[in-house]
């Protein structure tokens, strides 16, 4: 029994574990005393937490553990990126059966590891016990670096709307997989292991940015966060949304025909989650890098069109199809 | 089904959970964003961890949902005092299948409202999903207030380890809990609501303390902790731990012979976990207050009597009956 979690014992799997963990320069004390200190050098910490349950989050059958390490990782630090600020430490609470294979808790922690350094950030902190649902809570932290944080409230009339990073695939991917067909790797990928433009939030900010969030329940349900939350409305122009090939492909194989394929496959950049991309408001005047993507304008909330039922979200000027996501309901 | 969770909705339990947190000082910007800002004033900010896992941490028919929620607080701030740190903020991951009733999880925030207040702190952030199993993940981070860190390696030879807070009521709670049977009040409450005294963490700074920790494992196995990381030994009055009498019924109830009842308690006192007391070492001319209890001595590692597979940790000279917890073992 000694390959599984419950042979090797606890204290052991920890050691292991914290030994994968570099230390950088935003870290006081990391693991190992009853709490870990982290610098922030500015007077203000950002803090963020995301839980992750197997078979609600991730399929062991669908994702390997170096996956969902990852996983975890990009998803809680593209909230920090999204607040404009750099992800700097994790804190990962671990609730496993005991008979989970010490090999998959080792893979994890690679996976964690990897995509921190991508992020560049590091764990200090965490907690291993038992659990009959494998269960992985993670809290990230983040520095501003003295710049004022990236609300979602501060967008304005006139503002454009821009993207950056994936939008779509990792919804395709979802649906490659529930559908057992395989398709583009970058669809599987993006949805195993998102890529969020960790440093892209950060640059928003710097470039002037007025609102941003975290693309995770999709672009237009998400939007409408900003939209209620700045009292606006967002009108996106479904043109501007150019559909990576390997998206096409994958809406083509799921059934598709090709000369509807653009349209679904804009259908899935739009209501798609977890791409973990960003979306943020900027002046009209702001001169973007061309990996943000203008995708929309914000109007006056009186401009609205649609009924009152709508999220504050168009798609060229028509109510748009939203999709909602509870993470109580059926499913 | 509007009375469980499922039904009610994700988004409106937010809303209604959320409402109940007041803001503080610490709290630049709360629940609601991608992400949380808390206040770092010195520059730093402590970050800890602890996951609570029905079944395993507790248990619905033993444990009220406000007990739940005053437990998942005390501990994670109990970690904060114990690096000498002022508890500020939490956030808390809170996983639930989807017949929780409503009520559960309002009882719930309610007892982390209610600890906190007494904590001194507020919550921040959070994550609600959907699990098989009820699991909640809690971040609690706390502000030092410019005083060093109270590490667990900086015990000296001489230095005179002292306790404040409960000791040993926790554990005769839960044997009581085990057993079926009734007992004194405060055992059952420590065990379900530990009171970690939150602001000897601070004091214990300001005393000079040089090292600290808090109990969740027992007494003996956690001073461990403080031999080994300061590289000392660490011997323990047994005669200095008095007994509380609702402890010294609880054995009796428990079927201890009264004249043993006193020697049972102590061996409570001195492997009974989760209470959230704290222990630290000071300085042997440190003028420490009353509710700080002597009840060791720090001493050189070679004075160290037994054998090597004890945890440097004696009492009145012998080995320790230390016990052990691992939380993938069985049980």
């Amino acid at each position: 029994m000694r390959n599984t979690i419950g042979g090797l014992g606890e204290f052991t799997l920890i050691t292991r574990v914290t030994a994968q963990f570099p230390t950088t320069d935003d870290v006081i004390l990391g693991p190992g005393d009853d709490a870990a200190i982290v610098a922030a050098p500015d007077g203000r910490t950002v803090a963020t937490t995301d839980v992750l349950v197997e078979g609600r989050h991730f399929r062991r059958e669908w994702s390997s553990a170096r996956d969902v390490g990852h996983r975890a990782v990009a998803q809680n630090f593209a909230d920090i990126a999204a607040m404009g600020a750099r992800p700097t430490t994790l804190l990962i609470g671990f609730a496993a059966p005991s008979d989970l294979p010490v090999q998959w808790a080792e893979d994890f922690t690679a996976g964690v590891r990897d995509e921190c350094a991508v992020a560049g950030g590091t764990v200090v902190g965490g907690d291993m016990v038992g659990s009959d649902t494998l269960t992985i809570a993670v809290t990230a932290l983040g520095d501003l670096g003295g710049a004022d944080p990236v609300l979602r409230s501060g967008a304005r009339p006139g503002d454009v709307i821009a993207c950056t990073g994936p939008l779509g695939l990792s919804a395709a991917g979802l649906a490659l997989l529930e559908g057992g067909v395989d398709g583009p790797a970058l669809c599987l990928s993006e949805h195993r292991r998102p890529s969020p433009p960790y440093a892209a939030g950060a640059e928003a900010a710097r470039l002037g940015a007025t609102a941003m969030l975290d693309i995770s329940d999709g672009l237009v349900q998400d939007l409408g966060h900003v939209a209620r939350a700045s009292g606006v409305h967002i009108d996106l122009d479904s043109m501007s949304l150019e559909p990576d090939p390997e998206l096409l492909e994958a809406v083509r194989i799921l059934g598709t025909a090709p000369e509807r394929a653009p349209e679904t496959a804009r259908g899935l950049m739009l209501a798609g989650g977890e791409d973990h991309a960003l979306a943020a408001a900027f002046p009209p005047d702001a001169e973007l890098p061309a990996h943000w993507r203008p995708v929309g304008r914000v109007r006056q909330a009186s401009e609205k069109a649609g009924s009152g039922t709508d999220f504050g979200v168009t798609v060229d000027g028509s109510p748009a199809p939203g999709g909602g996501w509870d993470h109580f309901g059926p499913g």
